[in-house]
């Protein structure tokens, strides 16, 4: 039986990247000191802030409020009903069971009720892959909920695993303008909340631990719409770097950060300036109709896709 | 039966990234037009150039020196008997028939008869992996061989798969100083010749299959001191994303140079200001003795290792 580097009683986690083995308190430990390594380095958080977590339902998004919590910080949550059937239907009750049982604050928006649409019938409305729709969605409604609710910074649950195969990604098509953007924190700009990641140091398996370790039910799907997408295909790639070369995949995401998004700095493309307001609701925007406003007119317009007509991408 | 993409008679490959298949006349069409526009893109060669081709008796250096010899340039080769057991005997022999063959000017090297040492016994000498003794003599060898015999240009011949693990490889670091100098053209510099890679636009497969209509026999085997080594896994892990998208390891290292190569001009740390003359052979060196040098002193004073001795590394 293997034992916990820390303090020698029975250990439940083995992570080879940093050759040691961890008990249920010391996981813990380091996954707490690791987030506060990576809030500190990128000065993702200040000790006043008021933080909406983005929860999804899953074990990184619930992790990562938990984690803020437990260090102190005053943080909500904000779930979005994203309408893939059943997987939505169990993601919303982890996410309000959590709230329920420790009391907090948690703000819902429910996309079939409150803007008419659905991510399935987006995805075959507008004919692009549901990630696609999905992630102009969240990316709209959480930068929203946190201007009307007077939050200081949108968090999300991202974790070394997701960054790193974005990444690759990136990397892989060398767009500059995407790697140039590609960091764990972003400021504030005119009409867009600060974000940050506070995750970027921990893998999934450790987040799937920490649940465990603290006694948290998530939903253990992977999301049936991104079956088989590129982004998990770079997750295994990096899986098997990793298994060769335990550390490769941190060694990847963390070098990047430390040296070459220094060289980037000033080659992204996103500027803000020469941006109009939507003509619909406000937002920056280089057309005349923003990108979510021209969504929600297609998605609502169509008839109801239930999910289980969407079938597999490949 | 598939047919040639060119001409329609029946096709000997089916090349996925270029969504065709080829017959042999049409492949080396390809290859030929490949190989011209690296040269003209690259600035790698000027119609009267003395070039010197490195060639090992693998398919990729026999076949850079046929094709540039098709072109109707000025090829001489130079071949390094490495010391490998039977592997080196056998390559040897397919680059002295292949030269003689077509009365070529070959150059030849015998590490073990004029150095005094081989690459098996340098390896166990200086305790570092054979890959690193091996590079070392063959990078100084083809720069004194360049020099003494009024060449323009090194040639080798390092394809697209080579590149583009080399690029995998130097990108999971971030190793900025060696992304910085990963270019298919290095210029003279004082001491150094200048070296062109004129097969960096086609693949391993294509190469074998040039060989193989041209009627070119090689060696097949690769080498058993490089077997399991990091660069082989890096070409594995680049095959499997091609297979999943095929392009991708083309467009990874072509990328690459179109628009990050350029950001990175000038964060190369290979100075050559503040270089002594080694005490030893005067070439430029940061000590008072080079590292070739070394390596010589080293390995030749040491009990001669064949390469049955060496076991497999991993």
């Amino acid at each position: 039986m293997s034992k916990c580097k820390v303090c020698r009683e029975p250990a439940i986690i083995d992570l080879p990247r940093h050759n040691a083995n961890f008990c249920g308190d010391h996981l813990q430990q380091l996954c707490r000191r690791q987030v506060e390594k990576a809030i500190s380095d990128f000065e993702m958080l200040r000790p006043d802030d008021r933080v909406l977590v983005a929860v999804s339902g899953g074990k990184d998004s619930l992790a990562v409020w938990d984690i803020l919590l437990e260090l102190g910080y005053n943080a909500d949550g904000l779930y979005i009903g994203l309408g893939i059937g059943d997987y939505s239907d169990i993601s919303g009750r982890y996410v309000r069971a959590f709230a329920d049982e420790r009391g907090l604050t948690l703000r819902t928006i429910d996309l079939r009720e409150d803007y008419g649409y659905d991510v399935p019938t987006a995805a075959r409305a507008t004919r692009r892959v549901p990630c696609s729709a999905c992630g102009l969605s969240k990316r709209r409604l959480f930068d929203d909920a946190a201007r009307d609710g007077g939050y200081d910074v949108v968090v999300t649950g991202h974790n070394l695993d997701d960054e790193a195969a974005v990444l690759l990604g990136n990397t892989l098509r060398w767009d500059i303008d995407y790697l140039a953007r590609q960091l764990p924190v972003l400021p504030a700009t005119s009409g867009f909340p600060k974000k940050a990641k506070p995750l970027v140091r921990l893998t999934e398996r450790e987040m799937a631990a920490w649940c465990i370790v603290r006694g948290i039910d998530y939903q253990v799907e992977e999301c049936p719409m991104a079956a088989g997408n590129r982004h998990l295909g770079y997750k295994e790639t990096l899986n098997q770097l990793e298994a060769r070369s335990p550390g490769s995949k941190a060694s990847f995401y963390l070098s990047f950060l430390d040296r070459m998004a220094p060289l980037l700095v000033g080659h992204s493309q996103a500027a803000t300036d020469g941006l109009n307001g939507c003509e619909r609701c406000g937002a920056p925007t280089t057309g005349e109709v923003c990108a979510f406003c021209r969504l929600v007119a297609t998605a609502s317009a169509h008839e109801q896709v239930p999910v289980e007509m969407m079938g597999r991408r490949r």
